[in-house]
Parts: structure tokens; sequence; C-alpha cells
């Protein structure tokens, strides 16, 4: 394989293995083996151990004393307590911009990513459909202006991507709804209706984990 | 120097490197060197790189590409950032606390805590009155019971921990102050009022950073 320039070497250990969890290609409880990385990727033991280190920053693996890395397990309870959390930085990020907003061209940028979901609801793609929709709280990040906060969202958000790939069949059904929903936040947003964004927020959040909890039920 | 055993080597350099920046022994922007840990601790390289990453996944330090490791800055920005994030996750397990408590006997960590900071305020022992006032949100866990909010406060912990040594002294002669404030979020926890959870764990964690800016502008 061929990695991109611009990462560090472990990041892009860690990118490539995050993939292979968030869709599924590595199993909750799987072992990931230090040598046979090492050897597959044709990389030092160092990058690996690095790699895996970011990924338990980002909660796809748990680094075990003695026993190594295994992809961690994907029960009801970690979907709800991850749900729960990110709901509330959601809300946060979602605060931050009915706040802050001063010109309505400031929105431009939620208003465009509405467009590409739109446009992938209407090609039925439901991955770029998912993909746009973490795109929606990183427009917010200027606006919370918080270093913290965007660090532990994004630490966040690939096992939330992960839950996500669980049910994409079901999210596919419901695109047309998390539109509706999307268009209510903007206009809680333009309104600075915080009680309102929290609602939406809270309700969307609540709706994509009922979905995986459902997928994770069944399977 | 002698490490424990339980944790990996990886982490008890993190430890140990963490305390130094928290107690300001290494400074904001310090660059910390690998070839000069590696031969000041005699550990190999390859620890010495895992424990960096640990201490970025806790905030203290930045990993810089070619330009390696240093010690993150502490800017009025940066100050405010961390304590907004801290209040908002504080307010979540106050709730939960708030909202899942079913016999009063389950306070009872709590009011051992406060037990605790009542004999350092009468001490004037203001390290271990600091130590004991994170014990209050460990001892929250439980009713949260979500691994991820966990993980994310004791990531964040170290740093309010650090900005919490800038400002020692001024903190030692409001004690008495944080004592009655807790009192006062222990009533409301009894009483599951949380609009007076979410304002006192506010009033806490803006009064803690007025402080540390107070110190930080001075000095």
């Amino acid at each position: 394989m061929t990695f991109k320039a611009p990462d560090s070497l472990s990041e892009q250990i860690a990118d490539y293995l995050a993939e292979r969890i968030i869709q599924g290609e590595l199993a909750p409880g799987e072992r990931i083996q230090e040598q046979k990385v090492t050897a597959a990727l044709n990389v030092s033991r160092g990058s690996v151990r690095e790699a895996l280190l970011i990924l338990e920053r980002r909660h796809l693996i748990a680094i075990l004393p003695r026993r190594g890395a295994q992809v961690t397990e994907l029960s009801a309870h970690k979907v709800q307590s991850l749900c729960a959390l990110m709901s509330e930085m959601y809300i946060l990020l979602g605060i931050a911009v009915a706040q802050r907003w001063q010109a309505e061209a400031e929105l431009a940028p939620f208003v465009a990513i509405q467009q590409r979901l739109a446009e992938s609801l209407a090609r039925q793609d439901v991955k770029a459909f998912v993909e746009d929709s973490f795109n929606v709280m990183r427009a917010a990040y200027p606006f919370a202006d918080n270093p913290y906060l965007q660090e532990t969202v994004e630490n966040l958000q690939p096992a939330m991507s992960r839950t996500y790939y669980l049910a994409l069949d079901q999210r596919k059904a419901t695109m047309g709804e998390y539109l509706a929903l999307f268009a209510s936040l903007l206009d809680a947003v333009v309104a600075r209706d915080l009680p309102r964004i929290r609602t939406v927020l809270s309700d969307y959040t609540q709706r994509s984990c009922q979905l995986v909890l459902a997928a994770l039920a069944a399977g």
C-alpha cells in the first residue's frame, strides 16, 4: 500500500485500520496483532504501536495489559453511552452557532451541506449522506472556537461513524426524515431558539441510535 | 527512578512527565526532546514516543510534524475553552447523580469527600483540597455509567489540574467559598433540582477559571 505524505506514518496506519474497523471488516472483539500489521503493511513495530494508541484515543480499540489490542465491543450500553455524549456535544455546537452568528452569510456552509445532503438523497447515496452529516458539526467548530470541544468531538466521531455503518440500510430509508430535521435545525439556529436546537438535536441522535440499536439486536 | 508495576512503561513515563507539566516544572511552550527523556529515564525511544501520544491525548503536549513535542500553551482562550467544556461535563455528571440516586446511602461517597475537604480547609492544605475536588467527579462516574463520558473527563482532568496549579495561592483563600458551593451542590442533588445543579456547577467552574485567568494575566 502507499501512504499519502502529510500525516505521520503512525497516523496513516491508524487511519487505515480505523476505516477497516468503522466499516466492520475488523469485527468487535477481534484482536489486532502488532506483528501481523507490521508484516502486512511493511512498517516498523514502533509505528504500529503508536497507531494503536491513536486508535485507542478514537475509542475504536482497547489496549489491555499483556493481552494486546482488540477492537472495542459494540454493546447496546456502549452505543447508548456514545449517543448520549455525542448528543450533548452536538447541542453545545448548535448553541454556539445560534449564539454567535452575526450575518446570515456566515451560515452559508450549512446551506451548502444541506444542498449536498439533498443531492445524496436524490442519488440514494447513503454513504455520502452519512459523511456529509458529520461535516455539519465540523462547520460549527469556528463558531464554538473551542479546541478542547473540537478535539473531543473528533475523537468520538470515528466511533459514531462505526455505529452508523451497522444500520446503513435502515438509514437509507430515513434520509428524507433526517433532511427534514436538518431544515428544522437551521431554522432554529437562524431564530436563535436554543431550546428547540436542543430538542431537534436530541431527537436526531435518539432516532439515529434507535436504528443502530435495532440493527445490533437483529444482527 | 523506580516505576510502579501495574501500568505499562509508557503510561508510567507519561504520568511522570504529566506531573512535571501540571506542576509547572515543564513550562508552556517548552520542547520535550525524545532523546533527552530516553537518556534521563533510561528507557527505550519507543516507550517515550508512546508516552508522548498519551500526553497529547491528555491535552498536555502538542506533537507537531517534524518539530517534535512541546508543552501546550496556556492562553486565556485555552483556559476559557477548557473551563467551558469541563463545566458542561461536570453538569452532565451532576445531573446523572441527581436523576439516578435511589437511597441516600448511595450519596455517602460525596459526604465523605465533603468531610475530607473540610479537614483540608482546617489544615489549610490547598493541594489536598484540589485533588479531592476532582474525586467528586470520579464519585459521580457510577451514576452516569458512561464509559465515553468518563474517558473524556479523565483526558481533560490533567489539563484542568494544570490550570489550578497556576492559582494555588488564590485558591487557598477561597477554599471556604468552594466548600459552601459543594454543600449547595449536594443539597441540589438530594432535591433532584437540575437547574440549580447547572447553576452551582457553572458558578463553581467560572469562579475557578477567573482565578486562573487572573493568575495568568498577572504573570
